[in-house]
């Protein structure tokens, strides 16, 4: 890090500064990990390293598709360069599975298929523990209009049928995973984007044969470790070699 | 092939049997290549068994996803069941980058990255060579309706998005692919179906890193052995294991 470089955020996971051009913010990834709104914390060496080189992947992948996202270029082990966008403070959730909190919520054992993909919301809002909400909600207090949610749905369905596909092709089963949207101006036209990180940070994947999570839940619900989980997934996608199964002294493609 | 099992149609790669259940059918995976309007022929020895397991695993996919096709189950290493569609008499193509008829027609040089998905028509009649076709075209000699076009136009993306994914995981290109539609009745409700099948007959397939063709240009074109590709393929997506470098005395899982 750059000491000059001035500091615009620093969140759970990772941190903002400013950019190297205009209209542009680098992300750094933390190794830090939290769960259940910060009540639970740790440092996980090298997760950061991993999230970054796989949000980079998973961005890149929809940049190919079309679907647009703030991923410009990545800097180094732990940063990359996004476009910065207005948040849209919410948390936009597609299901595919019942696993967390809407088994809890609905009685619904762990992995149940759900009759189609569900997109859910959830308040970005630390203090309230990011409460679920309703489009009614959302287009009430004007954190998007309803034109804004019929754009975020058709992305988030695309992103699921992507990554769908994605993990379904190296044997792991996408249970459900959250983006963040943000808003950017091209010549006074707004359109809205994906932003902040595509990682196991913030998808439930399962291994298609075993069952085994290879996402947060691992830490969430001490099963073992995070870095062994997120290194799996990486090397399936082939960005770690082959014989690669632990982070340490690995090296990343 | 059971001797009483009645033939209802042999096509260029494939043959169609009854089903065991009314509605099906038995969808058979011949080794005939064929190319250039079957001016070019060969067998291919395993190419109907490589494909028989590949279009499983990739309807299978698209099933997860909620999209909606004729695959039911495989019977066997050349055999799989099908639900009986009326076809709709059209070729449905997407492309993501230039190839084949797009770039002689327009003059774009192969691997050219397109503006976006551009899904096209091809009207599927062996005298004729399977001409491409508007929309116009379609609407005006009854093939297909405005309200199926919206529609096929829909699953073809969904599948593009899907597929895309399934093979950039990979460290495959999605170049282009085809698929046939079927028109199916449940209780007098029409719905559009995906039928036919996915295999590298079907798309275009270019490793990511090298640009090696994997599909069947590499029949097409005299580019070396078919099976070898289709077996990469089948290698990369786990349906065989990982050692297997020909189909020769493989397993396939
Ligand atoms: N492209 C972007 N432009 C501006 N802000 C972004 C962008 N992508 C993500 N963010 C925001 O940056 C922060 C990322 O840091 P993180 O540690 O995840 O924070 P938090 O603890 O708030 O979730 C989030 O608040 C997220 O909304
Ligand atoms: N589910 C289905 N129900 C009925 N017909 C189908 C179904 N799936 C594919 N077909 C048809 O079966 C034939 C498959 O055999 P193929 O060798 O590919 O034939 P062709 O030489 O006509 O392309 C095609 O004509 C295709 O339209
Ligand atoms: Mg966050
Ligand atoms: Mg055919």
């Amino acid at each position: 890090m750059a000491p000059r470089r001035k500091k615009i955020y620093e969140g759970k996971a990772k941190i903002l500064y400013e950019g190297t051009e205009p209209g542009t913010l680098v992300q750094y990834f933390k190794d830090d990990a939290t769960a259940f709104n910060a009540q639970k914390k740790a440092v996980i060496e090298g997760k950061g390293v991993l999230n970054n080189r796989l949000s980079e992947f998973f961005m890149n992948g929809l940049t190919n598709i079309g679907v647009p996202n703030h991923f410009i270029r990545r800097i180094n082990m732990r940063e990359q360069l996004i476009r910065q966008v207005e948040i849209v403070p919410l948390e936009v959730i597609v299901r595919n599975f019942a696993a967390g909190s809407i088994s809890k919520r609905l009685g619904l054992e762990e992995g149940t298929l759900l009759p189609r993909p569900i997109v859910e919301y959830s308040f970005k809002n630390d203090e309230l523990g990011d409460p679920m909400v309703s489009e009614e909600y959302i287009i009430a207090f004007g954190w998007a209009t309803q034109q804004d949610l019929d754009d975020i749905v058709s992305l988030a369905l695309r992103v699921n049928d992507f990554l769908s596909g994605v993990f379904y092709g190296v044997g792991i089963k996408l249970i459900d995973f959250k983006i963040e949207i943000g808003r950017v101006w091209d010549n006074d036209f707004m359109r809205l984007i994906v932003a902040d990180e595509i990682s196991p940070d913030s998808c439930r994947l399962w291994d298609m044969k075993t069952g085994q999570k290879l996402d947060k839940d691992v830490f969430r619900r001490d099963l073992g470790s995070l870095t062994d989980a997120y290194t799996e997934v990486a090397r399936r996608l082939g960005l770690m070699p082959a014989n690669t199964t632990s982070l340490k002294s690995a090296t990343i493609n």
